[in-house]
């Protein structure tokens, strides 16, 4: 199973053979059954599978005569990344990670190399947040970064609980949370993903850095009316509020230096004929600091009360997630960056799990260049050859840090 | 069964538990609940049952000795309305003239009233168009007023078309279309319905005219992209330019003196940390006269294009229904008010089966009062002792028309 039928392998599943945008989320169908595959391909490699409690997934390619209960000090080189989707997301982000991961292992082993270090790849879950609205929510438990009974009580679309989904799942939902033996074992973590910008020009690069990011919900509450019979006077319409708010949030970043979007919103009743009762729009922004983000959310939440107070609509604004600015282990970097003579060292605007780790244990990324730089869509893209150089270089990069 | 025990029976169908909001879409199991429940009526007081090939029903009380073969030339006295509701809706909308329909025949049966021409109680499909898109669908169609391989193409949200769902309902969707011999059949149709503003201060009053309305879909079309990765200058965000376009709405229709709404928008892919690739919103608009409601619409349409200009957003716009101003038959106003004894006679600003009806038959309608305006919302009331005022003003409209 070399990279590419891996890949052919994973590419229909969750597909929308309309728009041929992945719909990919946690313990969904379509993600269960990339979950599958990944315990198929450990299978196959003889790698020993490890669950922990927070619906992540290891699979350890340990040393000769090595054990899962006796690794080293310095602890396992974890490469990987995650294999849920936004809605209509791209093929790319996540599985990259994953699929270049089994195939590092695969030339380490045609090579004949023998790790000396525990080799891990981890499939981290509900990294983007899609169904329950807290990104890498699965490392963000491992680590400590949310508070189990929080997590326990977040809800997707469907009003379901992720306690409830964890235990359809077959996971204990109150034995979820930080895994102190697990991260103990973790000696350093490198994450492969598609860059989703354009400012790799070379097939691979290195990750400096993760500008702060995070999401706002905001709740605009007016008052449902007929649409045809209610004089403009006497609504209280939540629509407007919230449009002043979009254009406001482009405005702040512009002022800011800092990007947000508006990009789900939820409109109720939602009828043709009917002004809204209520309207819920969620902000992500992201920007170089910390203090310009906190600024932007702040314009634009005053901004929608301003928009708001005319059409006696109410505004509450909560913040969902928030990631300060994370900078990478500078030796791993660096040594990293030896390990490939030099590639281009950049920041993202992309959260990621290894952002989360970072925060625990030493972690690095090596990007695969994206050509228009679009990601989140299924226009999402990497040329073959590009992701080619990313196996060889997380190769090159296992062969150093677990091997040499 | 009186007005009350009809009331309370109908009252949990479709009911939104949390919200009280009713969700009762043409033939979905609510509404087909509705449509079991009103056959059950007609059987208990012996009408005859008639299904149109538009999905449309009729129980007919036929003179003594009469036939649904051979109406009297001067034609039948119908009255009812709809049991569908928008998304959300209140109780009142639709239903109240179809109980109220029982009501009055039951009290002409007990004062022993004997119709001279038949009376009909009718119920019209998909009157809101809150499943295909175009409201007042059964009764367009019955009177030709919609194309109908138009009609059968219309999708609802999931996909269906309108003919997949008639033929599920059992209906041949090659035989939808104007009716000419049932149309022969309706000497007036008399519709009564819940009031959908604050205008009537009385308990009953009786429609003048429905003003201009109609309902245009934006489609505005961006590119999908990456919140955190793409920067401002790259970004084809659609979700800008339309709120522009709903901001444009409020404030050409403050300067047209019409009313503007945007209560529904699909954004696609909805994701929170991706960029919209499209949204489609929907505007409804009305106003005193056509050139007011053209006019409006033409403005939000120029805004929207002028907000989409710098951001490479597309916008298309397209009209999904028009009704042009329909004023009431006033012969069959003027003898329905001399019957009420003079009451307030007063435009609406929504739609109505009568509206569509008025352009074949002669159309009337009785308004019963809403203390607080509020339509399509579970807030949507009015006062008990009104409703059966209503009923009151309808058997008195039926033994003037029918029996007299």
């Amino acid at each position: 199973m070399g990279f590419e039928e891996m890949w052919a392998a994973l590419l229909p599943v969750g597909r929308d053979p309309v728009t041929g945008g992945y719909h990919r989320f946690a313990w969904t169908p379509p993600e269960l059954e990339c979950r599958a595959w990944f315990l198929s391909e450990a299978r196959r490699r003889d790698l020993d599978v490890e669950h922990d409690a927070n619906g992540n997934m290891f699979a350890w390619w340990l040393p000769d005569g090595g054990s899962r209960d006796a690794f080293p000090a310095e602890g396992a080189v974890v490469t990987g990344s995650h294999l849920d989707s936004v809605p209509g997301g791209g093929a790319f982000d996540g599985p990259l990670g994953v699929v270049s991961a089994f195939a590092a292992v695969d030339r380490l082993r045609e090579r004949g190399a023998r790790p000396r270090r525990p080799i891990g790849i981890a499939v981290f879950a509900e990294e983007e947040g899609a169904r329950f609205g807290v990104a890498c929510l699965g490392s963000r438990l491992l680590t400590g970064a949310i508070d189990p009974a929080r997590a326990r009580a977040l809800t997707d679309g469907d009003g379901h609980t992720f306690a409830e989904v964890l235990h359809n799942a077959g996971l204990d939902p109150g034995a979820i949370g930080p895994d102190e033996d697990l991260l103990g074992r973790i000696g350093c973590f490198v994450e492969l993903h598609v860059e989703q910008g354009r400012a790799l020009r070379e097939p691979v690069g290195v990750a400096s850095s993760i500008i702060p990011h995070g999401r706002w919900r905001f709740d605009f509450g007016g008052e449902g009316d007929h649409a045809g019979t209610t004089r403009l006077a006497d609504r209280r319409d939540p629509m407007l509020p919230f449009a002043g708010m979009v254009i406001a949030a482009r405005e702040a970043a512009e002022r800011n230096g800092t990007v947000a979007t508006v990009g789900k919103v939820r409109v109720v009743p939602g009828g043709v004929n009917a002004i809204a009762s209520s309207v819920t729009a969620w902000l992500d922004a992201r920007g170089p600091d910390d203090a310009a983000v906190r600024r932007t959310v702040k314009e634009v939440d005053e901004a929608a009360r301003v928009a708001a107070r005319p059409h006696r609509v109410s505004v509450d604004l909560a913040e969902e997630s928030y990631t300060e600015i994370v900078d990478f282990n500078a030796a791993l970097r660096d040594r990293i960056a030896g390990t490939l003579g030099g590639p281009p060292v950049l920041p993202t605007g992309a959260g990621h799990d290894a952002g989360v780790l970072a925060a625990r244990v030493p972690a690095a990324m090596l990007f695969v260049r994206n050509p228009t730089g679009v990601s989140h869509s299924p226009a999402e893209f990497a040329e073959p050859a590009d992701c080619l150089a990313g196996v060889e270089a997380l190769t090159a990069v296992l062969d150093d840090l677990a091997c040499g």
